[in-house]
């Protein structure tokens, strides 16, 4: 293959060829691209000399028949750099990668009358278990909907039991600004339907949100295509809340991918007598999720928009970069909620206690901390650019 | 009044006395306790020129006649330095009071088979709504029974609902050594039977533990009396679990007096759809009480017995009073629960990442802490005896 093929540039050219060949979160392949990029990637991919796994794929690749069936599946092929691209993927590049998968997309099909960064820009991932009981499904879709009335749209899988739930939920949103109220992310191509009784969701999904897939059309799920595609849920989205996961749970990896990224986790809790309650009750309880049961829970949670999700990003200096060491070192002391007294502040910042007060006073002026009661500080909102 | 009655010391009639005419958690009178001791704040009271408001109270009070009630009721009066008497209460002296309530009780009187000493050292207390579900009273059920079972008695009140669940859990345990089981602390007197629906479960908690109360045979219930009562529930137990209770709830009082005299707050998480799970989800939420759903997560929050309850009280020595300062930073900055790696460590302990090291590795030599896997550590169960 050479030179452009009906006026796309090389770069979206060697993207396309490359998303056709490799398997998503191929971790030899991320470190390839991040060390020669995407066209000098794919190069070295269909050279005689190449020993990568992908080779015979990649000499069998025809570009002109998978244009066409892109154009068919009526889905579009975007890229980093196009409007549509959802910049908050960038974090997929320096976070740690979970169980070997890795990497950003080398690009996206989507498919949908919303855009995928509009949908992205403020989403919140909602996920769950296929098998969910009434109660998750009512909660995820309640949630979903209260998100959605504010502004805040959804990502999720498009399985049965929470996925649903809450798309769903966010699709019940009737007088929502726009069509961007949730996308589905599959691992399967974004014109096939699975599973196949989701046929009419996937379609409402498409009038008011998007489908997104890293897979080509007419891909089909895999074990390895479910785990690559939990990345994105997780790093698409501000945070992710899991809803009902028994003890072993695709939802429980999409997490791992949200805390790698750097986003919060989020779980609601459910009875202690239900095996679907055990994944978010034990996150909750080891710390590794906040409790949530309410869009105020949530939105406390959720950084601003623009200013939390891009781990390696350079965000403009807010009023936390401008502080000084020792009152950055009070305020990472402060509790995420509730509020501290001056003694249990200064064991944790381990500084002596009228050093503490110094800088809370100092923090308190510039609207960061504010004292709640007569000795007992807490955090305010303008806090949470710092939190994560 | 003057001389012994019937055998007792002074300060035990003193005490009586004082029990008879003060109400349950006063803190005027409390404080004249800590000053005057507890044979002259009875003279103070009953001197011409006393103002307190219980003056007319003591002036009627005849010891005989109550010293006859008191044995009619089949309670025994038990004061600081019976052997009955469970030390762990002293925690009162010092805590903070709570909606003004405070103070060690004089003397508390005591009806059933066990010894309340026996019962209360190595108990839990299981609070929460009178108007529980079924979901709440099936988990208070089940946990007080496998925390007998592991030779953990319950403290809890007398009420509908969660108490008389958690009592019910408690005595189905068939085969537990000797009679110390359960008690109920009353906002009556011991021969009272408040509710009256539970008649055959005071009889039931009397044969197989303990019914205690602060306040004399013959006493009726008030609003007062109940908060006060909560100041025992959660001073006699190492630590208090709240099963359901709605966003008013006396439970959550208890709790607040669990917080006070240091022992940990527990809570059972609920549906987020249904009222009473309100107060414990919202305890969760704001990290003011760790979740617990068995047995095992709550023994992992417990201090061992004798090492863990005394407010003020001096303990051995242990391993971590020895530690160096620099070690007490970084072993305080350890989370609670699950593993840290040394970059966040040394940012929650505000100290370079070799230095984290150099003290992690010295405070694993003692068996603190333990690498997990490479470069995540965690506590072991021995940091316990810190951490309330």
């Amino acid at each position: 293959m050479s030179g452009p093929v009906l006026g796309w540039t090389a770069e979206r050219l060697a993207r396309f060829s490359l998303a056709h060949v490799v398997e998503p979160g191929d971790p030899g392949m991320w470190r390839t691209v991040a060390t020669l990029g995407v066209e000098g990637a794919w190069s070295a991919l269909r050279s005689l000399g190449s020993d990568s796994r992908w080779k015979h794929r990649a000499a069998v690749f025809d570009p002109e028949t998978a244009i066409r069936l892109t154009e068919r599946s009526g889905a579009r092929f975007v890229i980093p750099g196009d409007p549509e691209w959802p910049e908050q993927l960038e974090a997929l590049a320096t976070c740690e990668p979970v169980q070997e998968r890795m990497g950003v997309p080398v690009g996206l099909w989507v498919r949908g009358a919303a855009r995928l960064a509009d949908v992205a820009r403020a989403s919140v991932a909602v996920v769950g278990s296929r098998a969910a009981t009434t109660y998750g499904e009512h909660v995820a879709l309640d949630l979903a909907h209260a998100l959605v009335r504010a502004e805040i749209p959804i990502i999720s899988g498009a399985a049965y039991g929470i996925d649903a739930a809450a798309h769903r939920g966010a699709l019940a949103v009737r007088d929502a600004a726009g069509d961007a109220v949730t996308a589905a992310v599959l691992a399967c191509g974004v014109d096939q339907v699975y599973p196949s009784g989701h046929a009419a969701l996937f379609e409402a999904i498409a009038a008011r949100g998007v489908l997104v897939s890293e897979l080509p059309p007419g891909e089909h799920p895999t074990r390895l295509r479910f785990l690559s595609r939990n990345r994105l849920i997780a790093a698409l989205s501000r945070g992710t809340i899991i809803v009902e996961a028994a003890f072993r749970s695709g939802a429980r990896n999409t997490v791992t991918w949200a805390s790698a990224c750097g986003r919060p986790v989020m779980a609601v809790p459910g009875p202690v007598t239900s095996g679907l309650s055990v994944t978010p009750n034990r996150l909750i309880r080891d710390h590794e999720a906040e409790l949530v049961s309410s869009l105020e829970d949530i939105q406390a949670l959720l950084s601003p928009v623009g200013q939390d999700t891009l781990v390696g990003h350079q965000e403009p200096a807010t009023t936390v970069d401008l502080l000084g060491e020792t009152e950055l070192i009070v305020l990472e002391a402060m509790p995420g909620r509730g509020t501290t007294g001056l003694d249990e502040l200064s064991v944790r910042a381990a500084l002596p206690v009228p050093r503490c007060l110094a800088e809370l006073e100092s923090l308190g002026a510039k609207g960061l901390v504010r004292e709640r009661e007569a000795g007992n500080w807490q955090l305010t909102h303008r806090h949470l650019d710092r939190r994560r």
